[in-house]
């Protein structure tokens, strides 16, 4: 296995969400299991398209994931402060790239990050669709260079 | 099937938790799945109780569900701003009832309402554990008579 | 709190579905936790629906669940075989309540037993809608007087 | 974005677990939502873990996982047979990576495919603790030359 890059620093997102931690994201080692990481990552994508109401999923465009990742730094617990920072990598003509950290308590460093690459779809034919200049202007105003 | 009451009322509650809804749990009809209403149940009570550093889940106690359920009576979406209220309506020797209700966007008539009842065992022979007087004044301080 | 009746029996159910457990439906305390029940509800009777290919979810009819419950009688482990029972108990114009039940290991008395009412809606105007004669039948077929 | 090479195939897999798909796994778009995938790829790996009855998750060992990864080739619905193939890329001194896939109706494409490295540790410290004799064997009946 290559060698691990260290975690994301908080100072490298643009975007965040807030998201409550529920009972049931904790597994039986006690801490928040891994598949509800995705959920997270999800929830703060979506939470970030909603707020230029694209008007997606409701007729507009639909989405689809075609990719996700996550490396898991550090437990996190039920009591634990969750919130996810967002920034968009890469551009292209139908697809995008989020990466994503999850930062707890206040944290400069993250308990997990990831990427979530993103393929803007027609609802109807499930073909790609290019990224109206709406969608474009809003990925780019959290648009970083990855490290 | 027998007349259905009215929805639980904002002003029958006494402590609150706000939940930030998750992408994942709207399901193909584009509201809130109703399975997901329980994980907000779990995770109210169990934040009730964490506030009062009960120990549990860590060799104090460990509670089990008796029984739960819940009524649906607005759609809830992505969008909506949500917050649970919880009460107690009953405590027994080793178990309690709880209320619990969704309410949306600070509407005072809830989109759901249902009951919860835990029993308080011991982690090891998960036989039913009688209250501590901290739980049990925990517990009491919103206590309120059923409707 | 009421005296409790006893677990559902495996008799008194007309149709079933094999659901296999997940890692992640079991919480801290090495169990599943209450709320994945109601996905193992939901799935059961959308599954006995989609036998029938009524096409519902695509266009021809929608269902809102109108109140749903459980009682838990004995923890399920990872390791666990699972079974839902179903069974119609009522059927109304628009609504069905079915009663369900889990069991384990091929057990004859429920680990947990409940109900799920159903309101079959016009997927526009979210009203409810009269089921159809297809419907109905479907759904006759496997009622069962309650206890 | 770097070219992406093509599915994996069923062939490629030495291991199969049966996951039944619930009406919960579905989202707004109709398929399944992709944490859910992430449930699947736990699923798997634990079930594959138990079979050995290696006591884990009871006092021998804890697993904690370190990164995992899914692409997403091809929507699953409802009503799909989904089945997991498990494979064994790499075995370290305390940390595994897992090769996954999710095939549906018997194709021989994976629907979807990724990886998973869990690392052993001591459930007291969580500190990386060497694999038993036992469980590297069991690791190693599955594993395969990485394509």
């Amino acid at each position: 296995m290559t060698k691990r890059l260290p975690p994301a620093k908080r100072d490298d997102f643009g975007w965040f969400a807030g998201i409550t931690l529920r009972w049931n994201d904790i597994d039986i080692f006690g801490h928040v299991n891994n598949a509800r990481y995705y959920e997270f990552f999800d929830t703060t994508v979506v939470g970030f398209l909603h707020e230029a109401d694209l008007g997606l999923g409701t007729g507009g465009a639909a989405m689809v994931v075609a990719e996700n990742g996550c490396r898991f730094h550090r437990e996190v617990k039920f009591t634990d402060t969750l919130e996810m920072g967002l920034r968009v990598e890469h551009i292209g003509t139908s697809s995008v790239r989020y990466g994503l950290a999850a930062f707890v308590n206040g944290e400069s460093s993250a308990a997990a990050d990831g990427y979530f690459i993103h393929v803007f779809v027609d609802p109807a034919s499930k073909r790609p669709m290019p990224f109206s200049a709406t969608v474009r202007n809003h990925l780019s105003s959290i648009q970083t260079d990855p490290a």
